[in-house]
């Protein structure tokens, strides 16, 4: 009810502020005897983590995962599994500067609305670091998807003004941007420095495939697996949109360009083309799952904007320190493991009935 | 779990089937005491009745709503109010043609390979009549919400190729296309026309707005507000793609342009911009509520088209009958019945910590 | 959340007043493919009817129950299946003598308190005449779980001062009181009489009886077999006791006598005997699970009694007319249906993970 | 949906094992602004530890609890408070003993039918000691209810055969046992003596009142406000019985005898007696709320005990180690916590509608 829970039956709960002692989280619902790989789950988050290349915080954040329950000699025991991640930095800054502003586009003021507080170190539960929780769950989600021949993918396919129209989708993106298309990584860093440059930031596009999904996942009506999609890749703090198949593209189509045709091939049905992102009426076809979500430039820039205090003072901010000036190559990860999530939900969901 | 039922604090579960005996919904936790105008759901349903002009199909749906509980003496009484239509034509018709053929782009061949049956009888449970009880619980939510000073209206920004880029919202939009802009009603009917005359049909764009939201509403994480609009409006059956505020046009911007830097009006904190679409950090910010979101063209088309039988034999298909070549203006009251569903919720779950 | 839904996987929706248009409920997360047997149905209604016994209500209620949605061809699709009651003498009475006063230890007060109204009409959403569309949920359960070789049995073990105190359970029980122990009945019978002949009414216990439940049912912690079933139990009107197993007498035992030791038979893991009620752990161990409930005498009887009106003054009240003065026998199948919907929920979820 | 949660609108997530690295908990949904009093928390955990006396296992647990989240400045924010325990014995003692052998009415049959495997570390999530974390989490409930000047006691009614029939409740009850009536002290206390003297072990029963709620608190029809406290107290492992008010009394009962006839007493509406426990037709009255439960003796004993191995050989089996003769004096912090979660989280479902 309160926001911090995620999917019905692999249920994902996170907690945790930015700068609190740890953030956390408890995976429930998850299947017995899986083999835990915390190695996996440690590479997924040094995926998220910044200070990797130029084009992220150099913040160093170690984010080492500690498993509390739920593994047993390795493998998943069918009861909660806890991770935690401490927070090793949290005493370090001085946050007077900001503590009465409220930062613009930021969380900060409607927190104060909601709750008649906010925690003004770093963001405290709204920050972006909140994600890494996610990414923890979400690597467990793919643990198990794994074996049942599912995988996730996520790529970078627009920074700013350049955008990759091409069609290929070829992973792994082990590029500096986690681009889809490399040839187009010089450009992508190009917008991420101008905009530092600039003292300012910049957003961008994402596009996910989930492939191996049996047709039937997803349910009628109001929890389509479109919509849990939408649902789990707009809770990610920065964005903004999100489009299935051809999405918004699809508006100014014919029924006839916009239909998948189907046929038979290999004796099973099949469909011509994928406008519609595999999933029809709500549920999945057996086609590759594809959906993109925009990303808006990270709110925290260096240059002055207009804002006002906790007392109703009209004032200006410059937001310094160790900020990126484009999260949305960290995004990617994060994407998956939403993807993960849902895809791991459903497909329990779906075995319920089998 | 099975997705016929829709929010947390204000429930709706819906049933039936286009061709069965009747469609109905259970709207659970409105509040007592509020007024019910069933003239008032009766006129909402009839927003979304085909048969109004020739841009719809010439079924003619009574769409008779009957309250069957949680109202007493004119008022709802806290108690779970239940409402249905009865469905008229349900035997009507020769369904023999497409009784073993799979619709492209429909959801035919998706349910029957996870129920193992399908209605072939206009689409059972997957038929856009579905939405009449998405509308007629929605009326009631706005009811309620009217009660707080909220007020939700949705209209029409693009069909096909015609693409409405103006920024005036001035409802009421009471044109034959429910338009935002109704110098354009002549364009959008046009490209309705001729979809027709092909024997095809078209999508387009709705845009919603809800105003008088008060900041606050929302939860952080993974049930923001937008996230949540996102499910909702994604659930409706041709939706494809949503985005709140600026959406993917964020993607191609500067933080120093996305920003929605801060004041002071009438002695509160007021916001210059609103390219965030009223929500940050997921959570409303007092500004209008804002998003967009795209449609597919029907995929009922009488073009033929290439499709196979459930005894996996290659066939083609030409969907005749009373079709409409774009469902899009029928669907903004469908769009605004959502968000007021979500609206309500979160309004009631934030009253619980005021 | 507002207490009309019972279920997770497998959820009941229940609607409508005792004096309104309809009773009906929405069964959602129902397997597709099971032959769906309507008059098994209406017969589970007809024990719950009243007007069956001199031991029961004289009106008459016919409960002719219409299957609205989810079953196509005879058998269920999938799709949530709603049935619906017509209340045939909602208008057929004269309440202004009970208009303004609450009836001692009914729910009058309470709703009063809760909602700012309360439905007069013979107790509104609070009657008992609730309990047909758990009944009819129930026996789709039954159906469902008859697949899987479990069935669900219900008994009166005891009426007033007279209490069954036998150990032997043979069902079926076709006696007027559907008493366990058929030798009671005239003792069972003379209990009621006496309490109607004294403008009294009487209390009863009812032992419920699920086999062939396999072992591994229930969720740890909070969401344990028998926590479940106690709170699917407690919430039919006048129950006002649950105990597992031996419960209450479990208190004073000895581990050494309330312990199930365990042995080997037929080559499987066995108990020796079944204090816990077929649940060790809050999950099924494959054993019987058998639970007791304790229901309070119907609160309206002839007998004066001291209550106060709406406009808080001091007054006394016989509530004549068809009033039961045992509804016991008739809670039996009540009592099954929510054991049912318990058992098949749990079944689905645990199939989810197998 | 997997049992590991707890409540709707305030809901509390716990996990770990008993020699896992830690246990924890997330509460979520709780009030911000509410001061938290951690040496609250840590006392009402140290009524649950055992070692305080001759009558509980002589294991010495710190079960210092540490707030990672959602406490800020000495306040809650709204956020989720997580909580953790570290386990400081986990790796302490040799299981091999026990490793392949099924305790007699413990879970670790069930949990191995379940899950396909079993933690033998001490009962691993089926452990008493998952009961700190409701201990802790029910500690927060009880801040908040006090806010609200409601409060939760219970205490000892029975140990073994010997049964407290006294009226009087009048806490603080701090004596060795918690019992409500410390005349019977010496008594329980013999009870429990002569069971470990005995290698063996002993139940009891617990009463528990919560004061000063309001009217109008819980659901119709399955969410009852003693649906809900049943549930909640059946979910604690020992847990077998539960009755409210008169509970299984009023099954011998005549209406006259067990209604709650009505009066006005200081210009309010008030009962003059409280048979009903304080909930009519589920929703509370204003009333004192009051019900009993049952704990069966712990089923860790010294005596030979008769049971089966992993590889379904018939073994015998005696349980050495520190294990508590009678847990019940331990129970009722245990009752008392969730019985606040319970009027917590329905206190603020009911603010929503105010």
């Amino acid at each position: 009810m309160s926001g911090n829970s995620f999917g019905k039956m692999l249920t994902v709960t996170t907690f945790g502020e930015s700068h609190g002692p740890a953030l956390g989280c408890v995976v429930d619902g998850y299947p017995a005897g899986i083999v835990i790989d915390e190695d996996f789950i440690q590479r997924e988050l040094a995926r998220r983590a910044p200070g990797q290349s130029r084009f992220s915080t150099q913040r160093r954040e170690e984010d080492r995962v500690e498993i509390l329950s739920g593994v047993f000699e390795g493998k998943s025991t069918g009861c909660p599994i806890a991770m935690l991640i401490r927070n090793t930095d949290q005493h370090s800054r001085d946050y007077s500067r900001i503590k009465d502003v409220f930062r613009p586009s930021h969380a900060d003021y409607t927190y104060w609305m909601k709750y008649g507080n906010a925690d003004y170190r770093g963001g405290g539960r709204s920050s972006g670091r909140e994600t890494s929780m996610r990414v923890a769950s979400g690597a467990l989600a793919k643990l198990y998807l794994a074996r049942h021949g599912i995988t996730v993918t996520a790529g970078v396919r627009a920074i700013g003004s350049v955008r990759d129209t091409s069609d290929a989708f070829t992973p792994p993106f082990d590029n500096s941007i986690s681009a889809v298309n490399s040839t187009l990584v010089p450009l992508f860093e190009k917008e991420i420095d101008e905009a530092r440059l600039a003292s300012d930031s910049v957003g961008g596009v994402i596009e996910c495939r989930a492939e191996g999904l049996p047709a039937g996942l997803g349910e009628p009506v109001f929890e389509k697996f479109s919509s849990a999609l939408a649902a789990a890749v707009m809770s990610i703090g920065a964005c903004k949109g999100f489009e299935i198949g051809d999405g918004f593209a699809l508006a100014s189509m014919r029924g006839s360009e916009a239909n998948d045709e189907m046929t038979v091939r290999d004796g099973r049905p099949a469909f011509l083309t994928n406008h519609s992102g595999g999933v029809l009426g709500g549920i999945t076809n057996g086609n590759t799952v594809i959906f993109t979500a925009a990303f808006k430039p990270t709110p925290s820039i260096a240059k002055s904007q207009r804002t006002v205090t906790k007392d109703l003072e009209e004032t200006r901010l410059e937001i310094t320190g160790r900020h990126d000036p484009c999260i949305v190559p960290r995004a990617v990860v994060v994407v998956e493991a939403m993807t993960a999530l849902v895809c791991a939900d459903f497909l329990l969901r779906a075995r319920a009935y089998e």
